[in-house]
Formats: C-alpha cells, sequence, structure tokens
C-alpha cells in the first residue's frame, strides 16, 4: 500500500490543550515557561530563524516584544515533549519589502525584518514542497496561518460591524455590542479521483505549472454531503456523471483556511463536456500514464502535482492499487 | 449492509445550478417561470402550506411578495423535474408568537403567520424527525436554513465593518467599501464512534433527552485533519487514545451550519477520563448493548439517537456488522 510520505502540514496527533485556553491564568503561566515557543505570522507568511541546519519556526517567546508587539496571540497547544507552543500575528510594518538579487533577477521581491539578517520569511507552499521544516512543525504552521488568516479578516463582528475581542486564547473573538461570538472558520472542499475501470480524469486550471494535471476539487456548500459535493463537481466541471464515493483521507490546506477531503469517485462514462471557464482541459489518463506521471516519466512531458498535495496521493494510490467501490 | 435509511437533510444528488448565479439575467427568467418554487425562512423556521396530504414547502413565488417582500433571496437549483428552486429569508416581523393551546397547556409557544392559517412554521428538527417532507425537500430546506442563517448573521464585512451587499443569486456577500467578498460558511463536524474489539464509547451531553447516549463529536480546527480531529476529540471528552480512523458517511447539519463527518475509530483501551464540563457521562456498551439501544430495547431504558441522525448510522453499522480498520 502506498503511504502518504511527504502530504504536507498533517500530523497524527498533536495536543491542542483545547480544555486549557478557557483559563487566562493558565495561559499565561504556560506562557512565561521556558520552553515555551512562538509561530511567528506576518503578512501571512512563517518568520523562521535561518540556521545553519535549516529553518526554524519555533521562535523564543521574547521575539515578540523584539518585533514590535503582536496583534494577535494564541495558545496553539503542547509539543510532545511539553512545550507549549503560541501562535503570534505581527502587524504588517513589522516585515517590508525588497528586491531579491540573489539570483541575478532585478524584478523578484522578497518580505524581510529589517536588521535581522537571521529571520527569513518563506511561504508555506514552499515550506511543505520544499520540506524545509519537520512534518510536526509545518502542521503547526500550517494551524497558525489558517487561525492568524482569519483574526486578520475579522476584526469586526459579521452581525453587527463593530470591532470585536479575542477571546479564548485566540480560539474566538466576542462582540461587546451585540454578544455575538464568532469562531475560526474552516472550509471544507471535495477534492476528488473520477475512475471510470482503468481511467482515471484529470483536469487543468489555467493557474496552474505548465503540464501540470490534478484531481477536479471544489467547496462543499451549505446543505451538501462531502458524496454529494463530490458528484455535483464532477458534473459541473466536466459533464460526467458520477456514482459511489469513495473517501481517501484528508489534509488542511491553509490558503487560506481550507480542509481538503479527499475521495475517489465511480463515473458512469467517459463523455466529457468540459466547463472551459474553470478548467483549461480535462482528460482521461490510463492507468500506464497516471504511473508515468507520478513518476515523472510521462511522454508527453505532463506532470502530476508534487507531493506536498493530496491529489498526488489519490493518483498514486489508484496507480498502483485498484480502487473498490462499497456501494 | 445496513442502509442509512431515515438519514435527515440527504439527497444523492440535486443539480444546484451554481454555474447560472453569475448570470443574473437568467436567474431573473428562472424567478420568473410558472413552475419556480421559494422556500421561505422565518426567524431560522421553515414556512410551509399545511395541506391535507402533509407539509408543502415548496410555495409559489407569489407567497414573497404576499409576506411582505424578502430580506434576501438566493437561486438554489433545479429539481429533477427542471423546476427552479428560490429560498427567501422574511423579515422576523412577518411571523409572530402565539401560545399554543392545541395540547392543552398553556406555556407552549409557536410561531405563526398573522392571518394566514394555511401555512405552518414547523422546526426542521421535527421535520427530519417526523418525516414530515419528503427526502428531497428536506435536503433543500437543510441548505436553505444554513444559507439564510449565513445571510442574517452576516449583514456586516468582518474586514472592515461595513454593511455588505448580497451578490451571485444569493451565495456571496460583497463589501462595497474593501471590496471583500464573503462565501457562506460550512463548519465540519466530526462525531465519531469509538471502538475497542466487542465494544464501543457512547456518551451523553448534558442537554440530550433522558437516557439518550450518543457518539462524540466536536468541530475540525484551523490546520486540523478529519482523522486528527476524530483522534483529539475522543481523547479530550473521554481520556481515550486512538489509531486508525475508517471514514462512514456525512451529512449536512444545518444548526447552524455544520457537516457532520461521520468515523469509526481504534481505541487502544478501555480506561476512560471523562470531561464532565463537556459530557455528563461516557461509557462502553457491548455489541448486544448497542443492537439493543437500536432496537429500542435497552434494558436500562437507555435509547439510542433517532435515525434522523448520522450518529444513529454509524452504531447501527457497527452493531450489526464488523468494522475493520484498515492502516
Amino acid at each position: 500500500l502506498p503511504s502518504l510520505e511527504g502530504l504536507g502540514y498533517v500530523v497524527d496527533y498533536f495536543d491542542r490543550g483545547s480544555y486549557r485556553r478557557e483559563d487566562p491564568v493558565e495561559v499565561a503561566s504556560l506562557r512565561a515557561r521556558e520552553d515555551a515557543r512562538v509561530l511567528l505570522i506576518a503578512r501571512e507568511m512563517p518568520v523562521s530563524r535561518n540556521t545553519e541546519k535549516g529553518l526554524d519556526p519555533l521562535l523564543p517567546m521574547s521575539e515578540i516584544a523584539a518585533l514590535g508587539g503582536a496583534q494577535v496571540e494564541a495558545f496553539l497547544g503542547l509539543t510532545p515533549a511539553g512545550a507549549p507552543i503560541f501562535i503570534a500575528l505581527l502587524p504588517d510594518e513589522a516585515v517590508e519589502q525588497r528586491a531579491d538579487t540573489s539570483d541575478g533577477f532585478l524584478d523578484r521581491r522578497i518580505l524581510v525584518v529589517p536588521g535581522r539578517e537571521d529571520l527569513k520569511l518563506v511561504d508555506l507552499r514552499s515550506i511543505a514542497a520544499g520540506g524545509l521544516v519537520t512534518q510536526d512543525q509545518g502542521a503547526m504552521l500550517a494551524a497558525a496561518k489558517a487561525l492568524m488568516n482569519w483574526h486578520s479578516r475579522h476584526r469586526f463582528c459579521s452581525n453587527c460591524g463593530s470591532p470585536t475581542e479575542v477571546a479564548v486564547a485566540g480560539w474566538r473573538r466576542d462582540c461587546p455590542v451585540c454578544k455575538a461570538i464568532h469562531f475560526p472558520r474552516t472550509d471544507p472542499v471535495v477534492i476528488m479521483l473520477a475512475v471510470d475501470g482503468d481511467a482515471c480524469l484529470l483536469g487543468r486550471q489555467p493557474r496552474f505549472p505548465k503540464g501540470m494535471y490534478s484531481a477536479l476539487a471544489g467547496f462543499v456548500e451549505p446543505g451538501e454531503t462531502i458524496e454529494a459535493a463530490v458528484r455535483r463537481e464532477v458534473r459541473e466541471e466536466a459533464g460526467v456523471a458520477c456514482r459511489a464515493v469513495q473517501y481517501f483521507a484528508s489534509q488542511p490546506w491553509p490558503f487560506p483556511a481550507s480542509l481538503m477531503i479527499g475521495c475517489f469517485v465511480e463515473a458512469e462514462s467517459r463523455n466529457l463536456e468540459v466547463d472551459r471557464v474553470e478548467l483549461e482541459d480535462a482528460r482521461w489518463f490510463s492507468r500506464e500514464e497516471a504511473v508515468a506521471l507520478i513518476e515523472g516519466r510521462h511522454p508527453d512531458g505532463l506532470l502530476a502535482p508534487a507531493s506536498m498535495a493530496i491529489a498526488h496521493h489519490l493518483l498514486k494510490r489508484w496507480a498502483y492499487k485498484a480502487v473498490t467501490f462499497d456501494k
């Protein structure tokens, strides 16, 4: 059975200590501990220490004050070794854009912390794609980015328009005027490999890297099951009616706050009617082609998504092992 | 294999016509069709016509104006017969509370539409529990309630506090000031039956009906997989560490906008440490007891959740058929 090796942002178990969030005294005492560490987010990017051994996103708590203070702080949980982990959202002004001339190009711009050459901002996709942090750290950073993106876009009450206040150790925003309480949002997305016997359906969006084909995907809508969303998306995007859905695995996808729900689905036919607004192309691939995509040797130079993405693992599982549908 | 008979709010496929939402001219022409129907929501409850044959939630479009106009309208999709279905949110003032003396009690209050004895407001839980509408209509009402609840709680921009405007046929709210766009929210919730050999774990919240035990459940948090959320919730609520997770099925749960993701999970032990804030009790049930719960003949008078809820079907599947864990 192929493993999910390389899948980004995923960790089996992490103690979020959510039962501690309600107690400000306990949170303050965890924050004061010497082994406490903070994940810093600025302009949606993690700020890490650039060491000889690579990136270290777990910084001392003192960095919050050193970098001008946090807009929002949250308690994320405890590492397996018991160290408390916090998240802090820095103000946009804590970082600045600079031209990056390191590779000879003048038009590339990067974000830096002025006066702190030891710190580096690297976007979370590159971190996962390059395996630049440990699996656990990648999962923590995914939570940090999703939560802080929610805070930065939810400073006001959607119910009455008043400014809201951070509550419950960064896991809630409360409205002091209408008393509404607001929880972080996570958007379920279905991503599915439609299969028909020895062929599977992949599509490409115009924004994809050249030659890359991936599984179709779309948001689960209010009042929909996962299964109905899977069938609807394949029908809407490729014109293919589908039957049974088989769940595969899930992945947090913090761009900005999705939960990817990977599934296989049984197509009723191979006739395509591609929605050219959503997709540049969609086509059926044989099992041999799927194996070639995964192994990076497709005769037409076509590419599978990288192993950090669940689409890679859907394709790989199907390519190397038959998928059976229960019902 | 036990079926999911009775599971509420679920339909295999419904043409949401989401590709039509962007075109106001097409939406207006669908709205003008003679076979167009509307689902009315007032104070979070569906308004149905009370006929001899039962409740009919699919009302003529003219009812919107007759009842004082809508705060929000949305295009939901097309029935299998091709009829366009809309949703309208009525202002709170369109309905009023009245004492219900029909069963001899004076302290029960119901919502009514003044002067319209032909219309009836019944909450969506009672509709699903009683099978008061067809399966398709139940699913449409779940979408209607979730979407309209989102609208009524999101009249202001969470990014800047300005009033927002309804867009894309009711499926988006746009901010005219900061230009932020806001999509309806759906909250993924894991609900899981932890099992260890011939025993399964059920708990009861203080708010449950007397004697009812159900599967544990909780929201998926930012940066979490479904699998990690399942393990975290069982550990937090019952103190039980878990291993492999097996997906079962999903269900929309529009109270206010959840997506229930039903799973089985393999417990590592039967030692319990129950979180008494979340749960009044949690205990292991044998397979014989589980069958008795489903069949309504538990010796201590304990009860399973009703078949409208996915917890019922998780328990039923495990009670009558072994669950195997892949990995």
